[in-house]
């Protein structure tokens, strides 16, 4: 199964000898820890990841600070009346979620963090007018690399490896669709999409805050063709529309594809897009749209707090602006709390918000969707005119899958092993990057955001992004995602795949071609 | 199997009294005739459909005319060296494509078509100036349910029903697929499409005559999606496109979709677009693509010929004019020869050629391709900004199905299924109609356009297609298939289904309703 690949190989039983175990300081200790078997093969397991998630929330709330010593395994064995073995399981899962370390005969810490001394990377300045997208030469083949980077260090990627997705499960589910009955195929599906799956949609929206129903959802495919029909029904080639700086390169290319001129609007790598300078844009040009990623937005990973999305909301329904949602990533808290989705603020009907399974369930089914709001009958036309309507076995497999109840363990799972990756990933740049290199701070999602100290170099970048691809790594230049080709000192880093030597390597020698590229 | 279905049933052994089956006449019978097995499970099957499909070739070329006697059994029995029950099964499968009729007590006759004594419907005059394309109000709901006709009478459907469709091997492929290795799903698919797709599609393209690479092929969502980023990449807001008139009602939603204008050209019922009319309209005003359908066009079923194929792309290339060829329906001629596409006349990437398997396997995988040209790198960038990548299972099911082996045995079975049905469909209309009705005579494909008397009526076809909707028939009426409403007397008839005796009667009923409104 996927979660034991990440969490300890297929090794059901864990020697204590073991490097990653810490099993240090602890006494009373036989030869071998049993109980790290994956938990949904051992109802037990429950337990310890209960025990573990709970800590994980004291320290993240700083309730534990890093550094101090945790409760030692005895203590918590005899306060929550649980086994040795049980308490020493969820402190193996802290460790691996890089939240403890273990000091050989000194018992269990809270780990001090590289990453706590290297600042956020800094909020860019306040754009110009509207601009066109410029496309800088050669960018296409570039990201073509970077997201099918086959072979190369997938530091690049916009998605997490198979083995962290329920890919066997969906598949065995789409087996069983097309041997039942007629199977799918005949006929083209509703156009709204198909009833089963929006139906799963509209339960999971009464979690994320929003409580649609069935017909508050078209299904598309991926949430980019969600976001694409967006723009299409919200704008007019040669209109304005607002975006983040940095912003998602595929809506950039978007709006180019579209005849669109985009403000870009600085936003802050923890809570997200800077709302006044929105309400200066707004005054200064006829905005048509705002795009826009609240939750976890791709690159930088920041959450836009509750208020400032009822805010965001506010001011577009005044004024008639359609906020166009990206929400693509809202599932992948690090913390495990859905955030709400814009959507969930939004009363008359101006927000179009996107999601899909693609960061995870599954890429390759590009199964997505858009809650359109107010525009849901262009959104229905331009489907329509674009591809008729979307696949139906795909569409088939994922509302079977929904409907089973394994997806939100899977989620679980999946922002536990993301949030360990994370910290590991900004662990290894801070100490591997030139002083003066800033990290982001994600919440959620599975990029990290590197901004390089000297920011007169416009094609740092670049030519960083160059040599790595010479060394077979893969990672994404700033300036794709910026309009106007902002952030020529900044990568994003993903942090998608579990940290093996060969990424650590990897870093490394990124670090090391950026303090030549800077001493040059 | 599907075409048991169609040919008569699930029975194995078709008895002689029959009322569809022919054996009157001929003395020298037992009392049931065995041979009417589906070939593929009987290997002498090859034999009879193979006579049946030489004297049905002999027919259309007009060796054999309407009411002549065809060769007697016991001859065709000697000459060709078969027993007569191959020969006799031979004539039951043009008796049921409607090509053959037995006269009790003497034999075999070439049967006489009403539609014959039906004038073909008229070429629209010349169009005025570009203008953009006009949607009637609530034409968005009757195309809904034209297309979603479930529980209609349906002739307003653009696919055939799924007993004509290779689906359930389709679909145990793609279980088949679904359980093979990881399965399908992980990451993204290769911009340009799977690999193994495309090698098919390749393989495929020299029947057409085209003879094109792996890599002169982008996978679609249908052909839909190609012509929506053909249009895309050929053209900019505010452009002006020729098409066909009457067009696919399709491609004037994306042509709206898109902010173009769109000049009507006429297109002859049997040799599609008037190309003198196109060349003036080139001189007239700055025409940048060119939409054509020169194979079996939706709905008036033309068939343009070769050498106009070649004038066309000639015409364009010279000019720098895009052409954009759906070519959905080239697979379903009715005298079994695939035409050529336009694409292979294409010495100088001029033209964009899409085509999917929608209508011969599963519209509901929305498999589909454009051929490109030189305009691949751009559709490239507008197929990823739109959704990254197609769907992986669907395709990969597809590729393994058409390098089965199969497809080429299912077309032919479905261009004899079409073929009778368009004949059988012609004559009931043919007799149910107003006098003065001009039925088409498509050469391919499964529309009928039927052009009713009175050409002042402008909303004649439209209230013949509330009238039926009350009365549960789904058609499709003229006025969507051109940009400026023209039409008004027209309406397109599926022939996708067979004809049973609820069809007739809506058939009857829709004549009924006809010669109301045109006496009203």
């Amino acid at each position: 199964m996927h979660t034991e690949r990440v969490r300890g190989g297929t090794d059901r039983s864990v020697p204590v000898g073991d490097s990653s175990i810490c099993v240090g300081g602890v006494p009373d200790q036989t030869g071998t820890l049993r109980a790290v078997e994956t938990p949904h093969d051992d109802p037990n397991g429950f337990l310890y990841e209960r025990i573990a998630d709970e800590l994980a929330g004291v320290i993240q709330r700083g309730g534990l600070r890093p550094g101090e010593r945790m409760p030692s395994v005895r203590r918590l064995s005899r306060e929550r009346d649980v086994s040795v073995a049980t308490v020493l399981s969820a402190y193996v899962i802290l460790e691996r979620r890089g939240l403890v370390e273990t000091r050989p005969k000194s018992g269990h810490f809270v780990r001090r963090s590289r990453t706590a001394e290297v600042p956020v990377p800094s909020v860019p300045r306040r754009a110009a007018a509207p601009s066109r997208v410029t496309i800088a030469a050669g960018a296409d083949e570039l990201i073509r690399a970077m997201i099918h980077d086959r072979g190369l260090v997938p530091l690049g990627t916009a998605y997490v490896p198979a083995e962290l997705l329920p890919l066997r499960k969906l598949n065995a589910i789409l087996a069983s669709v097309a041997r039942e009955g007629g199977g799918p195929g005949a006929g083209y599906d509703e156009l709204r999409g198909l009833l089963q799956l929006r139906r799963q949609l509209a339960r999971r929206s009464v979690a994320w805050g929003a409580a649609l129903g069935e017909d508050d959802f078209v299904t598309t495919l991926g949430a980019t063709e969600g976001l694409s029909l967006s723009l299409a029904a919200t704008t007019r080639p040669g209109d304005v529309v607002a975006v983040e700086s940095p912003a998602y390169f595929g809506l950039l290319r978007l709006i180019d594809a579209r005849g669109l001129r985009a403000v870009e609007i600085p936003t802050d790598p923890e809570t997200g897009m800077d709302l006044d300078a929105l309400e200066d844009a707004i005054r200064a040009a006829p905005i048509r749209a705002v795009l826009v990623s609240p939750n976890f937005q791709n690159p930088l990973g920041a959450r836009m707090p509750d208020a400032s999305k009822e805010r965001l909301v506010k001011t577009c329904a005044r004024r008639e602006i359609a906020v166009i949602e990206d929400d693509v990533y809202g599932d992948l808290a690090f913390d495990d709390t859905r955030p709400r989705p814009a959507k969930a603020f939004d009363t008359q009907g101006i927000v179009l918000s996107c999601g899909s399974l693609s960061k995870t369930v599954a890429p390759g089914y590009r199964v997505g969707w858009v809650a359109p709001g107010r525009f849901r009958d262009a959104i229905e036309r331009l489907k329509f005119a674009h591809a008729v309507a979307s696949p139906s076995p795909t569409q088939m497999a994922a509302a079977e899958y929904l409907a089973g109840g394994d997806h939100e363990r899977q989620i679980r799972r999946l922002r536990h092993v993301l949030a360990a990756q994370s910290r590991a990933y900004a662990e290894k740049i801070a100490a591997a990057f030139p002083a003066g290199t800033r990290v982001s701070r994600p919440q959620g999602g599975y990029f990290l955001w590197v901004e390089l100290p000297d920011t007169t170099k416009k094609t740092l970048a670049v030519e960083l992004q160059l040599r790595a691809l010479d060394r077979g790594i893969a990672i994404a230049p700033g300036p794709i995602f910026s309009a106007r080709q902002r952030f020529g000192n900044c990568i994003r880093i993903s942090t998608g795949h579990p940290l093996t030597p060969r990424i650590e390597a990897a870093i490394v020698e990124l670090g090391r071609i950026a303090e030549l590229l800077l001493s040059g």
